[in-house]
């Protein structure tokens, strides 16, 4: 089973059960973003997160199989068109200077990794109208003179 | 005066006087990203920040002028390469589809605003290597029949 | 079922029983450009509004369930070749900061939204040739400092 | 004298004299789309126009001798990056397909002129957010046999 | 029936029956040039001239349907490869800078229509080699103030 | 001097002088498609041309030489925006595959030679509009097994 | 039967038949280079070679059908990526200049005809490692005035 | 001094002095595609070659010295538009699998050395049109395991 | 049988015998990246080797013969963006200039051969964190005059 | 002084003073690799090193300063043309799965860090051609589930 076929089981399975990702990650026990980056085949779980989610969404070992596996993370667009998407691309574009000039002023050079790295999405509730909030932490890596 | 040599003079005046991005944005009142980003030429300020930031880098006003006007967001180049910047694409590429289902799970169809935004960047400690904590928080816009 | 199936089956349907665009929508209740835009896949409609188009249309709830379905807004070419649908991409070549200049002078620094965004095409008669008239119409988003 | 440079001189001018693009066009006697577009050096005009905007920006000759010659509209990125202007490329993008299919439901097979074509920009005010109102208008162009 | 399965079934039709491009435009009554795009799915018929070809043809009204519908004009690479395309791309490489400043000074500013356009291939017999002749006819649009 | 001062120098002289590129290839005996193409610096002219065009736009020797270069043909985009320039663009785009057809069926397997090519722009006055004609006309080179 | 299907026949019959590119073309009467490039769907051939490959490698008549077609030469990849194709582009990008000084400097303003054209594919033994010599040879076509 | 302004020196003695290519590699000793390339600044020469293009075409040693430094191989256009290049570029395209069937049953699995690699161009004369004939001999690299 | 399909097998036959890529290759006698490679379909195995893997992995001779065959290098994606394979592309990125100066004091000029070419990849275990040492070795390729 | 005037310097200085990148590596006390990128303005050094860097060329102050800057690490094709500096884009792209195939196989689910990261560049001398050794030595980071 690849990891497309794998997607579509744990999807469909999610919309018989009525099972939303806040709702699996809980009972998996793994946060919402990384539960749902690996269902959708960007990230591989360890074994005993894998069996989990095939035991709540009843799906069998195949699935949990190919949860294991080391993804190939091949994302198709170089600029990505659906306007959700978009917007972080765009604030990539016009922040990357500016998250360069802030990270090296407070930790000198180096980069925030991308692989060391949590993310979360949260609902801001707002009577202006509710906000969404990410917070990304990745450990900083210092580039070493050898 | 436009805004390439608006930031000339004002990365020039920071060095010559030793002024922090943070130190500049405390005395100016405003949030580093948001004052960091005007000063590199991506978003513009309200007037009595602008003459803020040249009286605290002892600038004429024709940085101010400059300081306030709409930029023109014209990010070069389509894949990012420095490698800093690069992680932060690279999260878009590979949790892109994972954030679009989270946010409409929590928030039905529709997007974060990436001009309702704001942006923080910070040093958390850590025995094991710092790490960077980037929270954005943007509002939601739904899509709406009509 | 998908939405490409979802669309199939809308148009098939819409052939067979003749129903065109603009009857289709005064019976739903919507604006002509929206309803499309949901059959073609590029929007999410409420669930009363699904149902009234399979309704009308004699399709199962299947179609309707996919109308209420979030949809990944992938446009397919960065350039596009239909002369038709060409033309409006080189409006906004041609006139883009000419419309910025505009936007600017009228609101300050800040976007018209592409999401909360409504849009009107009809036909004016005239004895030179009859025009297109295209209405769009997007709340303006400020800038915010923060 | 370039276009280059005569946008230049023109923006320079209305600087220095405080003169809205709306002001100007309202004297010259043109809609400011049209009138804003030609100084940006993506139109031209015809020289008892040209010769008006120079002499309400107290301009020389050469400034309207650059405004009459016909322009290479060179638009120089396949996809725009300043966020107000790539809201217009994403409706194209998202609503292109729509537009196709109402425009020959309504009208046949052809495409809306881009040159036989007219376009304004209004402020629609309200209280929840004042709005953008585009309106475009273009004469259909119907394909024919030969 | 699509435009892809009409233009194979038409192909097999005219192998089959051994007519050529020429011989079914002649019977049709449309330039061959027109009648041969329509076949190839880049250009709509009127009913009238469907039928003609599907009745020449010997092939069923589903074809002349699809003959009649809008086609989407997708070509689908932007440098074509194939040689002879290709001179027809440098040509107009080569020669677009001088064919703008010749119909610019016999027209003034505007273009030419590709949408009420004509074209014609001809052979011209030469003993030093015959010549392809190809004739373009396209109606002077002019760029118009507003 | 090199081909891009040439042909400024020219530019300029034939508007000092008031010569339209008619005119001039009048004068000078040859095509105006193939003499604008040489002034603009995609083809070369042979000694007795250049010396004539020198002459009546009374510039000196080194222009003359530098019209004789055997020219780069680098033409800047791969897809052009200049409304005017693209409309021909877009006519390869939807007819190539109708032009390879029509040339195989005429002519067998081979192309037409954008080399051993001429190419001539005429105005065909038309009460409905004045119309533009193009003539191109290439030798057919026919593939050889070897 | 397609170019496609065609070439795979052609490849499963050289294997079973055990023949080799060089021995078939001498058996058809055709140097190796082209018939080979018609085998794979990049030349067409006249119908006796055609007949002739059917012959020698036991295909029916649709194979040499479909070898005589008017091929679409459309190659993939604007880079290529397999090394030793790769290489002579990189020929192609480090030479290109040299050659085009060369073939003017002993021809004068024209090109090398890549149509009237045949190539050579030899091996030259040589104790130092064997050498693969490609031999060009096309038509030099000379741009004329008109 | 730097290879461009290397080469400008180089083509500015040739003009003045009236040496061909072909004249200054005989005197110099070396092919002439090998001698321009290096002169175009695309491959570098040992001391006492570059030493004898400088005394023949009396120009300094920082010219001597330039021609010595390795090249940064760097060819501008990923697709060529001059049409002498293109046609190369167009053989790399159309023959490319062929060229590789080839020599892999002449020789193996393996590749054609683009760097032990020397190229000539030759003029042949022919009644019917002269003709171009270039031959690359390049030293066949085997791949090997390990 | 093609390479995809041999690929498949492969991985299938090492899933269910458990066999890892270091197993095989010492079974077969060659380096864990060459032969993982040639399983990949990137590189070809000599006939000895190629039944070697079959016999280890008990698959039939389709899969050894198709081992054999000399492979298409078309690697899909001009910019990686697997994070893993990402990083070796931003390798070359950022030390592209450094290899090439360094290479060429030491060498002279000339490159590293891809071809005759040998890559070991080992673990180098380390209290910190494990770390990936990589190992190329190719033969030094002199650029030669003639 | 910004990055690439401090190259420029260096770049005199080295060539003045005659000094290789091994004896200036040697003298700083750094690997050649890391200081070679630093000097060309692709990674930052300490203040140490980099006092050491000027006074072993007698630079100024300034260019110290400018070595210790964080650098826009911007390479600029995303397809390098250089001989010597594609062959290491090939290598990824021929062996990139295959480095991730082994590296997964040896290490789980991670990638190999380009920042905790060093690289040395050894000759190898052998009778049949001397070779280029490459050591890539980076920390394994492995992905964490959260």
């Amino acid at each position: 089973m690849n990891k497309d076929d794998m997607t579509m089981a744990i999807l469909a399975a999610r919309k018989t059960l009525d099972v939303s990702w806040e709702a699996l990650s809980e009972k998996v026990g793994l946060a919402p973003v990384f539960l749902t980056s690996a269902c959708l085949g960007m990230n591989s779980l360890k074994p005993e997160y894998a069996d989990k989610v095939t035991e709540v969404l009843q799906l069998d070992s195949e699935v949990s199989a190919a949860l294991q596996v080391c993804p190939n993370k091949d994302f198709a667009k170089l600029v990505p068109t659906d306007p959700l998407i978009y917007r972080f691309y765009e604030i990539v574009g016009v922040y990357g200077e500016t998250i360069k000039e802030l990270i090296h002023e407070k930790f000198g050079d180096g980069i925030m990794s991308a692989i060391d790295y949590t993310m979360h999405i949260d609902k801001e509730e707002n009577p202006a109208g509710d906000r969404v909030v990410v917070t990304m932490n990745g450990k900083f890596l210092p580039y070493k003179s050898w």
